[in-house]
């Protein structure tokens, strides 16, 4: 992996004066084109041994170009409020937009590559954090980002010597911490795990940049060609990732079963039934979420289904139980600009929520296999890709403890029928009804295969669908809380400690 | 202040139940309206005597109103990423977006009222922040908000009986904790700092509404239709707060001298000077920052100038003596529609640097009193009232402890001409220059007038603004650096503790 940096590269300081010029002023100019077009962003690692030059390729970079559109991050320890969500959400957070560069030194490579090398973590440990990284940077490949990784390399002796002469300039000295020679004195490993971790995580989308870094004029001149050539190729082509598409997006229909029909919509529940288990699961709803181990783990409730189904009796319902000060909910309407210019799943990472609290999403991320499938308004690509992707994001969230409850609220063609009219009728309700919902009836049984491959594809132990027949509203409230508190109950479970 | 709230306010049962629909419906009608034209947002806090009702209010506003446009906040302990701003910054951040509702239950009363009544302040500290909050709250109003404040009042003995009562029924048992004991040992004393609070706050903008809390029915009615009617009477007015608009928004001038022609412009610095003394600063910068002092301070660098003055050129003479980690260059552009739906200052404050770290803004929150003011893209009263709304942000950045320092860039018009042309000659720099540049330029003296009047209005002991000449940008560059040493350094000088 490391071979090709360890012999010596060199560039005269002639040969670089002379290409110095011409490369700032390319830059300057790719830069300002990536500025005007806003059409993606550029995400910049840069890692690699102690003292093989990643914060001087980050000034330069940051000296080269237009300052006002780099943000640059050093990622150190994170925040309270980023160790109240899972890891990836404080990267997330850091993405630069559309037409900006983000360059991040220390990034989503940084902990579990140290973690490996300090022995805290296992061979698997280091492999699925890679394997989870490949997924993180196809999805930001597939939205558009162009992503440059450097490493910049030293061998064993010869980072020894620049350590050393680090230490001994008085203006450096404050550079070499124990911590470099803590490194070094694990340099054999660290050399070892990398490669591993690189050979690992090199994509198509994204391949690592290995630069030899013990010549400074060397490195520069790579490091700057690099993201030119790159940003040059990728602002000059048309992106266009979705030539990998698989080819069977719709599996054939051979009967006339699917797992919608299989619902028993016909489920009713009486009046007095519905007031006295709505009491019962509202009260154990909010004792739950005052248990002690509560503030160990958060809740993210999703609600889909047909329009008019009743997401938002059932919410109300839901919120009513709960201290409102420890629950969002989080109607999703159009994007907004800041969220345009983001990867799609950026405007629900952002409202991923603290441990203590829930958040209550109305419509979700699974809008894109849902309406955007189904209307037209995302490629084929993207739909397919989504289901990945959103699957990638719940196990995130899942394995940081969070409780993913994911409700389809299902109701017949006929009720839908009623409930439309019904509406249009009733007075304060009126605007609940709109030309849009009349559109979306007439597309019943594409929206119904939508949703039986949804459910098929993201159905998980970790984020399991619940499916509540809704004909009956008193039904699927109650059905919609109890699960609700059933799933909590076994998060709490979960919780290491005593009660 | 409290008297009307301690009769004995009584809402029979029958009534109750006769008025509430007709209420709940004319709420959810009138929430939707706000939703539907999105013109401004709602502010409404919650505070008053434990036991009196606050969070049942909460509660009760939640289940009222659509639950899906309403972001409710407790405010309790700050998070570090809070504690690293100003104390305002964390209200800021919290404020809902146009068409929603934002309610606040714990507010910016809530930690300069228990303070002074723990004794931990001193009278006049409460006073100060109270005008704090009044000129907080007229900004909000100045902006489009709603303001609504409730107070939740209960006599002396009422109190002592709720929180009893409380104790007593094993299902509210929880909700009585020692603290509101202990608060009740300080009633006195606590009743009578809130009412001078009160009264210090009720202003026409956003008056109290002190609500009697020992009767449920009473408290949850008079709750409904204060915000029912405070919302239909906005949405059914024209906002218009510009009719207490002073009446001369530009001095005369009687002479022909002012503070920008009093400049010297011909301040120049030979090539190897200007080297010599940027390495001088640029060494300076980079130890000051690494100061350990540095991490106790943050610092704020706004550049303001004319076109083609130089701005991006200090800018990075700057950058380049920093560790790009920890510093922060902000382009003000156009709002993005996230930052329209808030209040000016808004999408200034979500940028407040951390501690230890820099933020540099090309162009700031002065576009309102420059740009704005001059080509008529806001109204006379709201570039008016920008110098003060500027004034107290400014302070409140300073009183945190955060450097800020203001840099307005000048050059003749014959310089800038110039500059114009070389510009629009060189390759890479001909995108600097654009039509509204040459357009701003027919302004010139309109521009001039504007910057006077900011330097005069906004340059304070707290945050003063440092004219640079700039005809000669090796001089702008020198002056620029040096000054934000000289300032930093008195800033560290400040920070308590041994170095």
């Amino acid at each position: 992996m490391f071979e090709s940096a360890e012999i010596g590269h060199k560039v005269d300081k002639e040969t670089y004066e002379r290409e110095l010029p011409a490369l700032r002023e390319a830059l300057l100019d790719i830069q300002d084109e990536l500025v005007r077009k806003r059409g993606f962003q550029v995400v910049i690692i840069v890692s690699g041994v102690d003292g093989g030059g990643r914060s001087e390729s980050v000034h330069l970079l940051n000296e080269w170009l237009d300052p006002r559109h780099i943000e640059t991050h050093g990622m150190g320890a994170p925040s309270d409020e980023e160790l109240d969500r899972p890891p990836m959400w404080r990267f997330w957070r850091a993405l630069p937009p559309h037409g900006k560069i983000g360059i991040f030194q220390g990034s989503w490579y940084s902990i579990p590559l140290l973690d490996r090398v300090y022995g805290k973590t296992r061979k698997v440990d280091l492999e699925e954090s890679m394997e989870g990284n490949v997924r993180f940077e196809k999805m930001l490949s597939d939205e558009g980002a162009l992503i440059l990784k450097f490493w910049f390399h030293l061998s064993k002796p010869i980072q020894e010597k620049r350590l050393k002469a680090l230490e001994k300039d008085p203006r450096t000295r404050w550079r070499v911490t124990e911590r470099d020679w803590h490194h070094f004195s694990l340099y054999d490993k660290f050399r070892k795990t990398s490669a591993e971790a690189l050979r690992l995580t090199s994509s198509a989308q994204a391949p690592w940049y290995i630069i030899e870094g013990s010549d400074e004029r060397y490195r520069s001149l790579m490091l700057g060609k690099i993201v030119l050539e790159a940003m040059r190729l990728r602002l000059n082509s048309v992106h266009n990732p979705s030539h990998s598409i698989p080819s069977l997006p719709n599996l054939p229909r051979v009967d006339n079963l699917h797992i919608l029909k299989s619902l028993d919509l016909a489920q009713k529940l009486d009046k007095s039934d519905y007031e006295r288990k709505l009491e019962e699961y509202q009260g154990r709803l909010n004792v739950l979420t005052r248990d002690p181990r509560f503030k160990k783990i958060s809740v993210i409730a999703v609600f889909e289904g047909n329009d008019a189904a009743g997401k938002g009796g059932s919410i109300r319902r839901v919120t009513g139980a709960l201290d409102a000060r420890m629950c969002q909910v989080i109607p999703i309407a159009a994007p907004t600009d800041e969220e345009k210019a983001q990867p799609y799943l950026w405007r629900f990472w952002r409202h991923a929520p603290r441990r203590g609290r829930l958040a209550i999403f109305d419509r979700s991320w699974y809008g894109r296999v849902l309406v955007e499938r189904v209307e037209g308004y995302c490629s084929e690509y993207d739909w397919l890709r989504a289901y990945n992707e959103i699957n990638e994001f719940e196990t995130q969230l899942a394995e940081y403890g969070i409780v993913v409850v994911k409700f389809w609220l299902s109701i017949s063609a006929d009720e839908q029928l009623k409930r439309f009219k019904e509406r249009e009728q009733t007075g304060f309700k009126h605007y609940k009804i709109t030309d849009e919902d009349w559109r979306n009836r007439d597309r019943w049984t594409d929206y119904e295969q939508a949703v039986c491959d949804m459910v098929d594809r993201t159905s998980s132990d970790l984020a399991p669908w619940t499916l509540v027949p809704a004909n009956d509203k008193y039904h699927a409230r109650i059905q919609v809380i109890k699960t609700l508190c059933d799933r909590i109950e076994a998060g709490l479970k979960r919780v290491k400690g005593t009660k």
